[in-house]
C-alpha cells in the first residue's frame, strides 16, 4: 500500500478502497480498542456541518438541546421488555468506580429513551408543560460482534438524538414526520445523497415503538444503508414510566412521544457515495475547505508576482464567505498538492500559473469531474460560487441515477435471488404481510425488508416468496 | 420548598441556595444515579454559547476539533506513572460488552492524554507534520467519592480538551499562555467573572505536566473555585509515548506538548457569583434569552392594540439579532410572569401596558438591579443594546469588587487562620517554597496553594507557616 495515495479501485474492491480512502484521506484512524475509531479532524469537520444545519433547522421550530447522563440502570432498561431485548446484546456495562464494585451495574447509553423518560414523568404534570422537544449530541456505545468499520459500525459512535412529548397522538405524527423531512433535507441537499422513505416492518422496527419511519440510500456495492430513523413511540414507553399531564379538562392523560437520530455514519455514506479512486469527494455545502488555491511555480525564476495574484484571490474569496485555503507550502510541487488535495475531496482548485497570469485569468479544477474551466481574476468569487452550486447539483444527480440504475421491480422468486446476487441494490416486490415470509426470505438471501413506502402499493402479483396471497410493493436489500 | 420561588437567602445559607436556584431556574435536575445530572436546556444553552466562543477563537488560530475514544486501556494508563497515580482512584472501569467478560478492562476517559497520545506517536513522522493542535469537546467520568455538587463536582460532566505537539519547547510555551488568555477572555468579557491567573505548585500541578497554569475566581462563600487549566506537558508523555519527529536537520527529536481544558463547572461558577435572592442573573453575552417582553393586560378591557405594540417591538429587536422572547401566554398573569423570568436570570424585562402605549414607549427592567427606565419605541433597539452592555459590564464589575474585597493579605499564621475562617477568600501570604509546609498548611486549615503570580513578589516576610525562610507571595484559600 503506497504511503500516501488510494491504490485500490473502487470498482474492484469496494471494501479495501472504502477502507483506504478513509484511513488516507486523513477523514479517520483506528483506535487501539478494538471496534473503535478517532475521528480526525477532516470527518469531525463535516460532523460539525452536519451539526450546525440540523441545529438550526430544529430550533426555529422549538426544540432545545440538553445533556443526560450516559449511565443508565439496568433497571430502567429492564422496563420496556421489547426494548430492553433490543438492545442488552450489545450493552456495556461499568461495573467497577475506583476501587469498589457498583451495587448495580450500569449500562452505557446505547439510546437514552429510559433515562430521559424518567426525567419526563417528574417534569410532565399540566397540559402547560407540553410539548417537550428536546435534543441531545452525543456518544453511543454498542458493543458490536460483527467486524466493525469506521463510521459504518464501530463500537462507540456520535448521534444527535431528539426526545419529544405530546398531548396528542396527531402531534406526534406531526413530529415524526416534520423530522422525517429535515432528514432527507441534510441528506439530499447537504450531503447530496438521495434516499428513499418509508416505514419498517414490525420486525425491523426499534425496539419499543408504534413505528419507524426510515431514511434508505443505496451504496455502489448495492448494499442498503440506514441513514436515519424517526419513531412514533405512541405510549408504550409513556405507559411503563407513567408519563401522564392534567388536561385542560382536569383529567389524567398519557403522553404521545417521538424520538428520532442520525449519527456519524452518515460520513460513512458520504464517502461511499461520491468518493472515486483518487479518494473522497466531499460535496460543497458540508466541505470545511471549498477551495484550495495552488500556486504554479517553478524553482526557477521569479515567483512572487504568481504568489501576489494568489493571495489577491485568497483574500477576494475569503471576504466572500467561501472557506478557501492558500497552500503555499515551498517543501511540496503543484503535482503532490494536487494530488493531496485531490484526495482529501476538496470541491475546487484553483491555480494560477505564468500563462493565467499573463492573461490575468484562475484555472478552476472541478473535483467531481476533473474539467478545467478559466475565469477572469475580477469575476473569480462569482465563477466559484457558480462552480461549487453545480458540482453540489451534480453529485446529487450522478446518485440519483446510480439508485435509479440500482432499484429492480422483480417479479419472482428465481428473479429476486439472480438480481440480488448479480446486481444489488433494491429491490421492489410483493410481499403478502407476513412476518414468516420476512424471516425465511432474510434467512435464505440475506435481504431484508428496508421500507415499505407511505402510499401502499397494492398488488395483483402473489408474494414473492410464498406465491399464495396478493400482497405489497416493498423495498428489499442487503444492508449495512 | 415552595414549588417555583428560590427560598433561601443567599447570604443565609449559601450551598442551600445554590442547589435551590440550580434546580428551579431550570437549569438543571438530578439523575437517577448517584452523583450524576441532567443538563436542561437552559444550562446546555450556556454550554453552546461557551462552545461557539471558544470554536471560533481556537480555530482562527489553526486548531481542529476531533473525536477520540471514551474507552482508555489500563495499560495505557499506567505509561507515565505520576499520571496513573493521579487518576486511577476515580476510574470507572467497563468490565463486560454484552455477556462477554472483557479481557483487559476498559478505563472511561478521566482525560485523554494518553489515548490521544499513542495517536501522536503514529501520526508525528517528519516536522512537516508540527505543529498539531487539535481539541475535542466531550464527557468525561470521574468517579467522585467526595460529595456531588450540579456542575462543580459531579461523576459525568463535560468539557473541552485540547492537546497539542510543538518542535520546541519555546512554540510550547507560547501555546500554553495563549490559550490561558482565552480563556481569561471567555470568563471575564463572557461570563463575566474576573479571574487570578497563575502558575500551581508541584503539589497542586496536572499529574504528568511539567507545570500548571491556572484561572482562579473567588466564590461569594469565601472559596476559590479553579475555572480552568493550561498544561505544558514538557516531554514527560512523549517521552513515555515515543512521540518524536525527524527535523529539517534529519536528526530525532523530542516533541513538546500542551493540552488544557474547561468545563461545565463554568455553568456553576456563573450561578454562584451573579445569582440573587430571586434566582439566576445571566450576564446578556451568554444568555439565550437577553429579552423577556410581557404585556401588561388586564382581564377585563381589550389588550389587542398592547399585544400588539408588543410585537412590533419583538420583531424590531429580532431583526437586530437581539435574542428575544415575548410571552403572550394567557394563562399566567404579569406577575406570574416576572418572577418566572427573573428565576431564570434573563437580563432585561421589557413591559408594555396602557400607560407605556398612550407615551409610545417601553418600560425596561434590568435583572441585575431591578431599576427601571423608559424608552421611545422607536429607540427601543439602541436602548436594549446600551442596556445590555452595561449589564454586561456591571455584572463584572461587581464580582471584580467583590474579588478585591475577598483578597486579604496576611502576615503570620494567626491572622491566617483567624481570616480563613471569619472571611475566607484569597489569603497573600508568604511562603518559602517547601512542600512540607505547604501539606501541613492544607493539613491544618483546608487551605491549598490556589497560585503562584507569574511576577513573582519576593517578601522579607518569612515564610507564614515555619517562619525560618523568606518566600514569595502566593494565594492560598480553600476551594471547591
Amino acid at each position: 500500500m503506497s504511503d500516501t495515495g488510494v491504490t485500490v479501485k473502487k470498482s474492484n474492491n469496494f471494501s479495501e478502497w472504502y477502507v483506504e480512502v478513509v484511513l488516507k484521506s486523513g477523514l479517520a484512524d483506528y483506535a487501539p480498542i478494538k471496534g473503535c475509531m478517532i475521528f480526525k479532524p477532516q470527518s469531525y469537520a463535516i460532523w460539525e456541518k452536519i451539526q450546525e444545519v440540523f441545529n438550526k433547522k430544529i430550533k426555529s421550530t422549538g426544540h432545545q438541546n440538553v445533556y443526560f447522563p450516559m449511565f443508565i440502570p439496568e433497571s430502567f432498561l429492564k422496563k420496556e421488555a421489547e426494548h430492553f431485548e433490543g438492545f442488552v446484546p450489545e450493552v456495556a456495562w461499568v461495573t467497577q468506580g475506583g476501587e469498589t464494585v457498583l451495587d448495580e451495574k450500569l449500562a452505557i447509553r446505547p439510546t437514552s429513551e429510559t433515562i430521559i423518560y424518567s426525567a419526563f414523568a417528574k417534569w410532565v404534570r399540566s397540559w402547560r408543560d407540553l410539548p417537550i422537544k428536546i435534543n441531545q449530541w452525543c456518544n453511543i456505545v454498542r458493543w458490536e460482534t460483527k467486524a466493525t468499520k469506521p463510521f459504518l459500525r464501530t463500537r462507540e459512535f456520535l448521534w444527535q438524538e431528539g426526545h419529544t412529548v405530546h398531548k396528542t397522538s396527531e402531534e406526534a405524527k406531526k413530529e415524526v414526520f416534520e423530522i422525517l423531512d429535515e432528514y432527507k433535507d441534510i441528506m439530499e441537499k447537504y450531503l447530496a445523497i438521495p434516499v428513499l422513505i418509508g416505514v419498517k416492518t414490525d420486525n425491523e422496527k426499534f425496539a419499543g415503538a408504534l413505528y419507524t419511519t426510515t431514511l434508505e440510500a443505496i451504496m455502489p456495492d448495492g448494499k442498503a444503508l440506514q441513514m436515519g430513523t424517526s419513531h412514533n413511540l405512541g405510549q408504550n414507553f409513556a405507559k411503563v414510566f407513567n408519563i401522564e399531564y392534567i388536561g385542560e379538562d382536569k383529567q389524567n392523560h398519557r403522553v404521545w412521544q417521538t424520538s428520532w437520530g442520525i449519527s456519524t455514519r452518515l460520513i460513512g455514506a458520504l464517502v461511499m457515495v461520491h468518493g472515486d479512486d483518487r479518494g473522497l469527494v466531499v460535496p460543497p455545502r458540508v466541505a470545511s475547505i471549498q477551495v484550495v488555491i495552488v500556486p504554479i511555480t517553478y524553482k526557477k525564476g521569479d515567483s512572487s508576482a504568481i504568489l501576489e495574484k494568489c493571495k489577491e484571490v485568497y483574500e477576494k474569496l475569503e471576504k466572500n464567505n467561501i472557506s478557501v485555503v492558500l497552500d503555499d507550502r515551498k517543501e511540496y510541487t503543484p503535482g503532490w498538492k494536487f494530488h493531496e488535495w485531490e484526495l482529501k475531496g476538496v470541491p475546487i482548485r484553483i491555480e494560477i500559473g505564468p500563462r493565467d497570469l499573463k492573461q490575468n485569468q484562475i484555472t478552476l479544477a472541478r473535483r467531481d469531474t476533473f474539467q478545467k474551466t478559466n475565469a477572469k481574476i475580477e469575476d473569480a468569487t462569482e465563477a466559484v460560487k457558480l462552480l461549487l452550486d453545480e458540482i453540489q447539483d451534480n453529485l446529487y444527480l450522478t446518485a440519483k441515477e446510480k439508485l435509479i440504475e440500482k432499484t429492480t421491480i422483480v417479479n419472482n422468486f428465481e428473479d429476486f435471488k439472480t438480481t440480488l446476487k448479480t446486481k444489488g441494490g433494491f429491490l421492489k416486490a410483493s410481499w403478502c404481510g407476513n412476518p414468516d415470509c420476512e424471516e425465511k426470505i432474510k434467512a435464505e438471501t440475506g435481504a431484508t425488508i428496508r421500507l415499505k413506502p407511505f402510499v401502499t402499493e397494492l398488488t395483483t402479483n402473489k408474494c414473492i416468496l410464498c406465491n399464495e396471497t396478493p400482497g405489497e410493493i416493498v423495498y428489499f436489500a442487503r444492508s449495512y
